[in-house]
């Protein structure tokens, strides 16, 4: 089974000869091949030269057997075609020319123009897309965009947060306001995706990072439909779309109510619970990313428990249950995506008897 | 019903006439009173003086009819005891001498002898019983500490921490000496709980702040026990113990196995849900802190949300579902306690027929 099906099939709950992995964030700081371009160029310049973008896209896969790529890009990289110009600060994350926060703010933002600004990360997804029929044929291409609430919680408060105080305050102050507002990030983001997808890209993921900081009924009232818009909108494509939040603990069924093929699990909600709370879904998790750093012992107890928790194959894409973390050693890696391919395969050759 | 007995009485799920109200955070930065003392004192001055502490706890008693007066202190006061220095800077949090990461690190722990080093806490306790009784007669008060997970991640961090990686890397790379470490701050927390009780507090929180970065596996193996232990010995002298976290949409019921009269809940976690995971608990929470800066009306919505929640007077304690912040306008606060007063007592007027 070529390694497209499985990540593929697994999306559509259907049967697997082991589960298929990615690890969020695999493109990134870990790989010593990523810190030395990162030396000479901007993580925003990386984003923004598709060949570039590309070579970062690959670097992963040159490594390790993994089930699918996943673009190299940033959440905040279409805002600009609004009008929202950012840049990224080491040590500090994005830092924005100016936050929204009012109507006139958001009577202010741009037209983006079918996207035009934005052409480079389509340009990217072609190059990923022969890079790997090349080098790693089969190989799915994952497409992703921010969440129109974690994408709007940097546009208000105008950089990183803790709390999201600006953010929440904005969507209590002004109901009406906030609704105009992630209506045109749906209508921004919704596009984004599809021209990704319409670029060759065969799943996306949405992120949405921080609606962990929401209650149910926040959620319900503000966030649903604009976000349920985004991803009926990839779906409308044909393509699966996982569903991404953390600290959701208390929203996955609000979130999974806004649709997603897979709904993406942080280490917190074991993936039995996922399963339950979100019936007929696949689901897409959920190894601590910490236990990275756990002697390999204790690292593959913790995975074992996580294929464990998953309770069979079909519908489980492992994954970490948040990004990988810079300092991660890569020795772990290697053992993890090893691990989950041999005990997996083990599985499924047990359940064909 | 004086409101002693009603604070009281709800937390062991007994009838009141109205739901009691206090505020996390009460005494603190949004009180203009206590800015001007805080200009002359540090905030750890105020903690460590037992005059000071007790004004700055009965300043919020003297504005708003509050079910409960809570010591003002600080989830770290405890731990220069084992010889864990610290300091607050602002803008920023606490700051440690030097962080815990080792098994040398936690032998070279000093032995708390009798709590004597922390005298000043147990003073402020008296002096407030007695300003109470003169001030506000039958309001209880609450005493409090850090529960041994959230004062072990600032041990460890050596400061306030996004991710806790530290914290987390220590639990899965040495269990045992994890295990060393919170049986310490057990014993120690223990100690200084049942002295505030001693010393005449009314009833005991738990505040187990950064307890949601956990999964349910991670608390129950290696949180719970210590954690019980803390909650245990309070219960023995017989105080209601109310038993917060945040982020804990995932643990709550692992969270309620470790014990406590009352859970208190986040704003992410609906009172009904709660309930519902917490059988035969009663609830404290749990108004999103960032309500009071929404217009009146929208405010008097979400207040009447979570009474709506919480499904009846019996076993519901009205707080917030975080700390109140510092920009928070006082009105809204005065808006609020009379809100949940009025609406509560014609509730109960009600059943009474």
């Amino acid at each position: 089974m070529p390694a497209t099906s499985r990540f593929l099939r697994a999306c559509r709950s259907e049967s697997v000869d082991r589960t298929p992995i990615w690890i969020m964030r695999q493109a990134g700081r870990y790989l010593p091949e990523y810190r030395a371009l990162r030396e000479r160029h901007s993580m925003l310049h990386l984003c923004r030269t598709p060949e570039l973008a590309c070579e970062v896209t690959m670097q992963p896969l040159r490594r390790f057997p993994l089930d699918a790529a996943i673009l190299f890009s940033d959440l905040l990289i279409p805002i600009p075609a609004l009008g929202c110009g950012f840049d990224i600060v080491e040590h500090r994350g994005p830092v924005l020319d100016r936050s929204v926060r009012s109507r006139e703010d958001i009577d202010a933002l741009k037209d983006p123009e079918d996207l035009r600004s934005l052409e480079f990360a389509f340009e990217a997804v072609r190059l990923v897309k022969a890079a790997l029929a090349k080098e790693a044929p089969g190989t799915p291409l994952i497409g992703f965009t921010g969440a129109p609430f974690t994408v709007a919680s940097y546009m208000i408060e105008g950089g990183p947060s803790r709390r999201f105080a600006e953010t929440r305050k904005f969507m209590h102050r002004d109901p009406v306001g906030w609704d105009m507002l992630m209506g045109r990030l749906a209508a921004l983001l919704s596009e984004y995706l599809v021209r990704q997808i319409d670029a060759g890209a065969d799943a996306v993921q949405l992120f949405d990072s921080w609606v962990g900081v929401l209650s149910p009924g926040e959620y319900r009232r503000h966030v649903l439909e604009p976000t349920r818009r985004v991803i009926a909108a990839a779906s409308a494509r044909r393509v699966p779309v996982i569903h991404f939040g953390t600290m959701n603990g208390t929203l996955i069924e609000a979130m999974a109510d806004a649709g997603g093929d897979v709904i993406g699990a942080d280490w917190r909600m074991p993936l039995d619970t996922a399963r339950r709370r979100c019936p007929g879904r696949a689901v897409q998790g959920n190894l601590d990313p910490i236990a990275l750093f756990a002697p390999q012992e204790v690292l593959s107890r913790m995975i074992d428990d996580v294929i464990d928790q998953a309770g069979g194959l079909p519908g489980h894409i492992f994954n970490l249950g948040h990004g990988i973390l810079p300092e991660t050693p890569i020795e772990n890696v290697r053992f993890l995506v090893e691990a989950v391919h041999d005990r997996t395969a083990r599985d499924a050759s047990k359940e064909r008897g």
